[in-house]
């Protein structure tokens, strides 16, 4: 259940061994709150996905390299400033920061992760850490998970919550997911930021595994502009909580595969409905591709092409800039053995192309929130797909007008 | 010299051996000039770059199969309808019209080469062709040139037309070339076509080999958008004409390659400048990386990211977007070992930022209608260019509102 209506106060399930917090500390300059904490009852089995950009953040490389021992006791998550190009000095905050709380959990300091997210090139404020880490510590709650949601946002229109259940041999365990999103809603906030907890007892390795596959078929397949941040970071904790479900069998291994998909599929159509200034969340499928790698090219090129999400935008039935973009995504096909629909409607078909007369109804299935395009190249059975959103006025504004 | 000043009466010199025109068919619903012919005096040599979209335009099908013959007598043009994505009466119609042309002129019909712009998805309209191919031929004038350019545009806001001097063993010919833009001034204009006249004898291998080098430092270097089009063309003819430089050794061919590349240049330059609604024109610089190759894709990855596009459009020295699209174009560095600079100043110095005290000396940069930003990533001796324009809200508002 992803919660996408503001309105209803925000659940997040308790999840056994994991406590949470969110606490203003004074980082953001709004007041809000801005210090997250997830604490693990001991230390637990730990997994990460980072992102790919060489320019990347202090928090995600120190991160990086402590989720690598496969454990970990707690993330420690700050809002309203990336600490990403910010030299030396960053690395450094972001060890001392985490010293701090690890002092106050009273851990091994490589047991502590760490995220950011906010704006980049300042350097982090470590007051705000060494001041509020003891509060941040004592709030920590059970039932504490709504309160982190909310103090890792940044200018996210609501904050991105979603779970799964894994069953496995009469034993089950939660898997609860907190997001907040790549909106491009301020200038220099192009931050994903993901954390994954579940009291089923598994190995490193097999959390990684799983956590990686899971990663590739949705945070990765979601697109707002096409920028990738310095910060994007999916950190996933797996407590072995006493008497929750054990993962032990490749069988069990995709069966939790698939409960944490589940849980960062939701959470990335969340963020992508939240993308900035967009209007609709458009699910480009792509059937028919010499492979699934193919599929996937040209998923991304349709839903990266600006002629695209522009025609997103005005509701414009542009099946030739459809066309146009997946032709150019390196991947064989031929046009003339191609269909493509919007919604239900066919606007290309095999070199036919749409009726006139169709095109209200075309442009009725795109007014609404959310719709499917679907390709059939008819050169194979590769398949795919990537979630895009429309560009418009506003993320024009909020990316460039803010100076002038 | 690029006419890139409206006011200015337009120039395009003669070129012995070929008559140029351009009339007004009715195509365009403006009743503005829209078919346009080159013709030379006999069959000279032919060469052409096309598009590499898969959906091509039916013209771009048919040039490329009749240039591969390395002859052609002329070139036929019309602008208002792309004949893109019109599936079999598409080819039908550009067969067509080529031998109208054809019987016109007195040649065999695989010597007239074709190129369309304009809309897309819509059939093209052979009435106008079969009612006026008699006028345009009647039309040819070596001083014609000026019409011809006019002629080939659709939504261009000057016509684009640079010139060079080829000089061999005490021979000259002039290079003359003349474009339109891919403006996407209008939805579904994406086209760019340009064509290149010489009265230099050259074979049509070596023609060939000068225009595809040529084309891939030049128009193979500029976004508007980032999407490629349906009818990109590139056709260069060579006459051969009496007392003409003669391209016989290597040497000569490189000295044709080089007076096409400046030619090609200045047309790809006047070409982003009018880049829909873009207010500067930004040439990407990437020095130090660990190939050609390598620097292309961070030159290109940098000239196309949405966030760095609308920050040039805020003159925002925003170092941080620079890096963070440098860092994800797959080419190792060491952005501590980067540096980045935006006009004369430098905005990132290995881990150094940008002092605030600085930041209107950048801006004031920034401002200007045309400047370059360098990267020198440290990392080798790989070099590139790419050129690009800022993103406003006037793209979107021909790329989006125009239904709305």
């Amino acid at each position: 259940m992803t919660s996408s209506e503001e309105e209803l106060p925000l659940q997040v399930p308790p999840v056994p061994g994991f406590r949470f917090s969110g606490i203003a500390g004074g980082i953001k300059a709004s007041g809000g709150p801005d210090l997250a904490l997830i604490a693990a009852d001991g230390a637990v089995t730990a997994a990460g996905v980072f992102t790919r950009n060489l320019l990347c953040a202090a928090p995600v490389v120190l991160s990086r390299t402590r989720v690598a021992l496969g454990r970990a006791r707690a993330v420690l998550v700050n809002s309203g400033n990336a600490n990403a190009a910010t030299g030396e000095a960053g690395f450094t905050a972001a060890l001392r920061t985490s010293a701090w709380l690890a002092e106050a959990l009273g851990c091994p300091v490589d047991e502590v992760l760490v995220a950011s997210t906010g704006v980049i090139g300042v350097p982090l404020p470590e007051a705000p850490f060494e001041a509020h880490v003891g509060a941040l510590v004592d709030a920590l709650d059970e039932d504490g998970g709504a309160g982190f949601a909310r103090a890792i946002l940044t200018t996210d229109r609501w904050p991105k919550v979603a779970q799964a259940q894994l069953e496995l041999r009469g034993l089950s365990a939660p898997v609860v997911g907190i997001a907040k999103g790549a909106g491009m809603i301020h200038p220099d906030m192009a931050t994903t930021l993901a954390f994954v907890v579940t009291s089923a007892a598994v190995s490193p390795e097999q959390l990684q595994r799983a956590l990686t596959r899971a990663t590739d078929e949705t945070f990765n397949r979601i697109t707002v502009d096409g920028d990738t941040s310095t910060n994007d970071t999916i950190l996933c904790l797996a407590s072995g909580a006493p008497g929750a479900a054990r993962v032990e069998s490749e069988g069990d291994e995709a069966a939790l595969e698939t409960a944490i998909r589940t849980v960062l599929a939701e959470l990335s159509e969340s963020i992508v409905a939240d993308g900035e200034g967009a209007e609709h969340r458009v699910r480009i499928v792509v059937e028919g591709a010499p492979s699934d790698a193919g599929a996937v090219d040209v998923a991304r090129t349709v839903a990266t092409s600006l002629l695209v999400k522009t025609a997103l935008h005005g509701c414009d039935p542009n099946w030739g800039r459809l066309l146009a973009a997946a032709g150019r995504a390196g991947v064989p096909f031929d046009p003339a053995a191609a269909t493509v629909r919007i919604g239900h409607v066919v606007v290309y078909d095999r070199g036919q192309v749409l009726d006139p007369s169709d095109e209200p109804r075309v442009v009725a299935v795109m007014r609404a929130p959310s719709y499917r395009i679907e390709f059939d190249l008819g050169a194979g059975k590769g398949r795919a797909h990537y979630d895009t959103c429309d560009l418009g006025h506003a993320y024009v504004t909020v990316n460039a007008d803010y100076r002038t």
